[in-house]
């Protein structure tokens, strides 16, 4: 038994194996019965969230989620890109066209962060690509038009700069998801809605994007 | 004090809110020290998930990972594409050069699970797109000589169909890893380890994928 | 009696006499040796404010401070204007002189306020002033560079436009106050400390400047 | 912690965090729907006060006024310069301008006080300046003729003079106030009116002005 476990084991990161067994033991305990239900009858989330891969905002955590809720796509910097039909694969757009489409999720949410490092690099791209394909860069391109912009005002300061890209660049995915004809028709039929939050890692609140300003602001204590 | 608090509220999804206060009156509460130190020093998480958009099988649940431990991609089915270096925008390339590269992860894990809608939509590509963009089926497309092989398989069950290309498009994304320079360079140094792993939506069972034979095995209990 | 007292009683708003009264009955009571012991010893306060007129943001409330202890100054916007000895009077440069040379404060605090009416006015300069001396446009033109550049800014919202020169003109005033000789070697000594403080007036929060990145920061809770 | 806590702490007097902090957990805490209806609605104060710098004069204090009830100006020895559209900034008429135009207040009071710093510099001006600007001469030479009168009178006492000329600059700022065009027509239509008083330190005592005769008088007691 010691060997076969030890040769498994190597095979995976020991602090994730020891988390799965942690998982079996806690929370797989308590949601067998739900785990057993999703497989069968498949997962129906009312709501997607765009995310970003960064570690310290995973939206099950923030959002207290449990299996069968949260669609989650997570890229770079949580970008929705605009609607581009060109026969090119489209990872974002593929899981979006999926959400609306074939999960008829209810609500998307777009979720960005503080001290986000794929913002940071759009405010100041590398004069030496991170690799020779460059993929961050032509990534964070998006963004580079905002970018431009924001990195120019002399008068913010770094976190300022850094702040308002990042609320900015969730603005931007929402409206690129309206470029999306699924997503712009049911929106105008009050079946799909479209929301942006802003999770600040240090204090850990989450700042709500009004709709009608598109002002961050914290929902009130209850 | 209900108007106003009403009038931010509407502007997310109400579950949402709700989770994201008993993330504050839980979870946060025990992991301030935590959450503050990440946004001080950073992020530095050792392992890189490449896992799947799929509510069911959120990456940080299974591995009972917290805040700061895994940078995670999620896209539909869980694919990284081949290296393509050709100036389009790649998500899941940037966010595999980013955590590379920037943050420098030991481990990648690409983790696949079953009852995989995009794998589904792999086997049996629909005649008509889910949408004039048919995003689904370009993204799709890169396994397509894969589930072609699979689906003209006619020994094989359906169910065993869909967890061959599950199992088969786990070891295809760690291959495409294997085509990035940055990853395969490391790989070769010692210095990056990829494994894949395959989860039982149904069982709560991991399957881990042996780097030797390619196979997937059950981790003997502790 | 009763003639006497209506008589004085219409040459102050019948609010503010009351006020008075409450005043007399609560607070100096309690503070009697206080206010006795200042009259004869004269003022010390170690501190200066330079603060908005807004009826909202009364830095003795927000500093809990009692009689004695903060020397305030408050114009609209709480603009500390540069350093300009042309003969003219400037009421701002001789508070700060009093304070500064006679009062010999330890300290000066800008603190500005969310929803300033006067930065409103510096975004949005009226085409018609609101009086044919157009006092405000004059004072608010401190700002106008900066306003200029904030206001140019289609990428924010009108809110993050207001926060962000509301922000932008405590660090314009702080670096002003640089501008008087004295300020600037006394500080140069160590004898003189300047500080930035955004309120809240909607939660109350107050967000301090910090004074290494001209960030503006919560304090921690204790 | 207390690292991080520190961190900011410094950024700020300890003695005005800690004011702070006592607002939050006690008047901020009662006063929390005012605060936020006041930045909702926007501030509509009836009166504004002008008043001096004076560390032992806080008009809020004094009339035991909260949040949203006065608009106060503050400048050395609570003066109102005559009205001078000449292109200049002048602080003060900006904010009478602000508060009478766009606020609409019912009434002004100016508030002068004993021992003051500024009326005593005016009575005897240095005859070396506290600064190389000489703010403070120049700003308090608004007083100069009537200053002149009143210490050539070598009937009074020293305390006398002092008194004397307090009273008389408030005087001379109500004078001043009806040279603003604003101001005398809407006190000509009964819908603004002008008051003055007189705060004595030491015994806590408010004397207000009679606007038939211009004398100080102390209201009955109720």
């Amino acid at each position: 038994m010691k060997l076969s476990e030890g040769t498994v084991m190597t095979h995976l990161p020991e602090r994730l194996l020891t988390g799965y067994r942690n998982f079996m033991a806690g929370r797989f305990v308590s949601e067998t019965q739900r785990y057993r239900s999703l497989a069968r009858e498949g997962q129906a989330p009312e709501t997607m969230v765009i995310a970003c891969c960064d570690s310290r905002a995973a939206p099950e955590a923030i959002f207290d989620a449990g299996p069968g809720e949260l669609f989650v796509v997570r890229n770079v910097a949580n970008l929705m890109p605009p609607y581009t039909p060109d026969g090119q694969y489209h990872s974002t757009s593929a899981a979006l066209e999926f959400a609306v489409q074939s999960l008829k999720v209810k609500n998307i949410v777009v979720m960005g962060h503080g001290r986000c490092g794929g913002i940071r690099a759009a405010l100041a791209p590398a004069t030496t690509p991170l690799s020779p394909g460059d993929f961050i860069g032509k990534w964070m391109s998006l963004l580079a038009p905002a970018a431009e912009a924001v990195s120019g005002n002399a008068l913010l300061t770094a976190g300022e700069r850094q702040t308002s890209l990042e609320r900015i660049s969730i603005r931007y995915s929402i409206s690129n998801l309206r470029t999306f004809p699924c997503v712009s028709i049911l929106e105008g039929k009050g079946r799909l809605t479209l929301s942006g939050a802003w999770f600040d890692i240090s204090t850990g609140e989450l700042w709500v994007m009004n709709r009608e300003t598109g002002d961050f602001e914290r929902p009130d204590p209850v």
